[in-house]
């Protein structure tokens, strides 16, 4: 491609409203261009990094198994209500009446469809397992696109979908896309962890999101230091067996914390550790309050709630509610004398002897508290947030965190789409059976961002050669010399016969101009044509890591057969 | 692929909603399932098809000079009002409106963004011209969406868009278009025609339409049996030079003609030739009225009136309005008499001698009317549709009819959209100019439908060898016998190796089911592994034409690479 001919409209200054290095640099690098909040154009140079990604995808995809095909992005609501998710999803979700005022979904997700599909065209066991998968734009209303491709609006999508008889062979399945997903994101080059996760409102079990690790991440991952375990801090169990001390049980005690209201604050004024103190929230879960108790040093994980209540909703309750139910404000809660609130507890509290909790009366807390002798709690459980320096719950090593940007997830959705929308099939016995399902997807244009935010350093991207959109940047320093223009033509047409493609700026601007554009559009070598080249001598660059030489163009095949090895 | 892994969901029965070839046998071979009116989901099978005409869209693409990008499908009003088409697309333009309440069109056609991507991005005559493309999905909400994938809702569409600084170099780049669609459409294997067209809606002026041939098209092609000469039948201009007879002029009389209403009624009614007949149609062009005429023989063109008055809107008169401003109703409208209401007639109409018309009274004519003497027209022109056996335009041959699909279309847009969206360069002069653009379409969805028009028979469909999902079509008779089982799966093995796709029917169904779905779904060529599997005897079948023959599977390679070559 000839830079002079195609439209790479690089910038020198960052973006104003581009806040990350991946937002910025496609943008600066003339990868994308907005047209709206969050929904992107892909200029020339993005579109060929988008087709890398996805030729990669479909290869592991096919051989994991899968089929290719091509569902619409308009849905009738129809199926939307079937599954009851026109109701749930929310202003997520872009809706749009038809000419004769019938309602569609644009798809922001294609379970509807396609076990519709399956519903009316699979009957027998004999047709199952299926595997199918699709590439395709999806679109989200949401309400805070930022971060480029990482949040858009409208945005490309792998999405994967595998219909069962049996949990055995969902499993089977599930553990061959995990695979599948891990050779992707190996041959992307991303540095990546597959944690266990949260399913959210997809409404499967057995899930895991596969997490490039980035500090612009918004997810949080607990990961072992020693071990592969890795799971979302949504999720991360906490396995740790809490030791009670052998001091003596005291009197409980209420005293006056005048203004005292953190677990800090009162901790610091009693002078007593935070790890004494007892956290008391007061939880709506669905319809019922909760009183959730943890250690002080401690948070409470609302997903872990959730579970544990099978819950549709888990919101914490307002102050006005706090106090018509407990008598208090925040910061005076606790469990004492707490009738007809269900009172939950961490495991951890169940160990604590002699701690201090809000009194349900304000500026007064007890002091020398002790469980089940000054509280009842109706279930010890383990829903605290998983911390630093916590053993991993595999047993191996230690926790630590890190941030990640979520590029895959793999659910097994179990049988609550079949049902709703009634997908079921014919046994052997030829019993009617409901299906059971697996759904898989990946962000093809999250992932281009996430790449970048990898692989990139303050002159701008350093694209892996897998996902590159060019092999070769091919830079005649001063094009309107003839030895130049001539070898550099010689190159451009050597190299592509050889199969490389090649960008080659052929523009007469100022080498400065060139080499920043160069470094910043990011391929992984620069070939320049300069001053020796009536010697045939040219520079060869590398861009991860700014290795240079000069090299004999007769010795340039094998540097670059070595160099793409 | 395994067919019984896959899904091809084939039926026995027409659906009753399917009126055309394509339409019913893209459903009963299982390519494709209907989601909503005009909107499809592509099962495996179809999804190949389109990535095929796709893969050979992209090469010619390219070849031609063309950058391949993607733009959004949500698309801001904003763009569409500085257009004007967001008033005057009408309801065909799906509109929504986001979370925040600011509305948005669903990409029908994308000039809007990509000439304001290049008015943001391209400043200087350097870097013009620019040729870019898109594959994408469109979204048209058609008042009747039938026929399939011929008028869908939502569509694939590859649209291209070209930017110059000078007419010539639109010419160019046209011409390279018009090259490449004939290269598509020649490898696609379609029997096509490029035909002279009406740019419609689209505002520009030169352009071409590409039709597959065939019967149940909706556009009517001119085309010469003796040249390259073809028009959509809308623009096909009349060159005819009418001779004027050299019969005695006679005096005008008026003539009863009594409930005489259509020009066949009244010429039998009179016993005169309805050639001598001037038909009398009262338009209304913008908002003018205009006395349109020619001979009774003739039909009229609209879009040849609203191209000579460059008007946006020519309708027929309402019976009232004819009645009002002609004092008579239809049937009995003519020129005679008529002041303040402009006249055009065809160029037939001058030749006329002793015609006769209505008389601008219920059931009254004139006979022995005589152009200039009885009447002043402000212009002949030519007016009319084009018949078959006039003439063709070109000098060359004679008229003749044929039904088109229209699969591709070309514009030479001029500076329309640059001008209304300001999309402006610096000439070498540093002078501002506005560019000049081309758009260039291919209707990918639709390009399968008339493929299986063109090519099919009452078994099922026969698809070129182009974009045949699969290359062979492997068929086991009873894959329960072990020989037969055996071999198949070597062959299966053997051909996917020798880069063959292979889509192999490994089900226990009997083999007149297998063989029906095989004719169904059309692969070109069938291998059948039947009783002769252990002496290693397979059949070969070819779909086109029915030939058969039984071959040694050491002979296989040979025959195959022949067939294929």
């Amino acid at each position: 491609m000839r830079h002079s001919q195609t439209m790479i409209p690089t910038l020198k200054e960052i973006p104003s409203d581009a806040e990350i290095k991946s937002h910025q640099l496609l943008l600066r690098a003339g990868y994308m261009r907005q047209i709206a909040s969050g929904v992107y154009s892909y200029l020339p140079l993005g579109n060929k990094v988008i087709k890398k990604v996805e030729a990669i995808v479909r290869d592991e995809m096919e051989k994991a198994g899968f089929f290719e095909m091509l569902m619409p992005a308009l849905q009738p609501s129809e199926l939307w209500k079937d599954t009851g998710r026109w109701y749930t999803y929310g202003s997520e979700l872009m809706r749009l009446n038809d000419r004769h005022d019938r309602e569609f979904a644009l798809g922001a997700t294609h379970e509807e469809i396609i076990t519709s599909i399956v519903r009316d065209e699979v009957k027998s066991y004999k047709k199952l397992p299926l595997n199918v998968y699709q590439i395709q734009t999806k679109f989200r209303d949401e309400k805070r696109p930022r971060f480029g491709l990482l949040r858009g609006r409208e945005f490309i999508m792998k999405d994967a979908y595998s219909f069962h008889t049996s949990k055995e062979s969902l499993d089977e399945v599930y553990d061959r896309v995990f695979q599948a997903y891990t050779n992707i994101f190996s041959r992307l080059g991303l540095n990546f962890r597959a944690v266990i996760a949260d399913s959210g409102a997809m409404g499967g079990k057995d899930t895991h999101e596969f997490m490039a690790l980035s500090d612009i991440g918004e997810d949080t991952i607990a990961y072992s230091d020693r071990s592969n375990f890795a799971a979302n801090i949504e999720m991360a169990p906490v396995s740790v067996t809490y030791e009670k001390s052998d001091e003596e049980i005291q009197e409980r005690e209420e005293v006056d914390t005048p203004g005292q209201k953190t677990m800090e604050e009162v901790a610091n004024f009693l002078s007593l550790p935070i790890e004494k103190g007892i956290k008391s929230l007061l939880f709506k879960i669905d319809d019922a309050y909760v009183l959730v108790l943890c250690r002080g040093d401690h948070e409470i994980n609302d997903i872990k709630l959730k579970n544990i209540y099978q819950a549709s909703e888990v919101e914490l309750a307002t102050p006005e509610e706090a106090k018509e139910h407990l008598g208090a404000d925040f910061g005076s809660l606790g469990p004492v004398g707490v009738e007809n609130i269900e009172i939950i507890a961490d495991t951890a509290v169940q160990a604590m002897v002699n701690s201090y909790c809000g009194a349900n009366e304000n500026d007064k807390h007890y002091i020398n508290v002790n469980p089940d002798r000054d509280f009842k709690v109706s279930q010890y459980a383990d829903v605290r947030f998983i911390q630093e320096g916590d053993p991993s719950p595999d047993g191996q090593g230690t926790i630590k965190f890190a941030q990640g940007i979520e590029v895959g997830h793999v659910f097994k959705l179990g049988k609550l789409y079949a049902e709703k929308l009634g997908a079921s099939y014919l046994d052997e016995q030829g019993k009617q059976q409901t299906m059971t399902m697996g759904c898989y997807g990946i962000g093809v244009s999250r992932v281009v961002a996430a790449i970048v935010e990898q692989f990139h350093d303050d002159k701008g991207i350093q694209w892996p050669k897998s996902v590159t959109p060019f092999d070769v940047h091919l830079v005649a320093i001063n094009p309107k010399k003839e030895d130049q223009a001539e070898l550099a033509e010689q190159l451009y047409n050597q190299l592509s016969d050889q199969g490389y493609e090649v960008l080659y700026d052929d523009r007469t601007e100022r080498p400065g101009v060139k080499f920043a554009d160069s470094e910043l559009i990011g391929l992984p070598i620069r070939i320049t044509v300069g001053k020796r080249a009536s010697e045939g001598i040219v520079e060869c660059k590398l861009r991860e890591n700014g290795e240079q030489l000069e090299l004999n163009i007769t010795d340039l095949t094998e540097y670059l057969e070595r160099f793409f090895a």
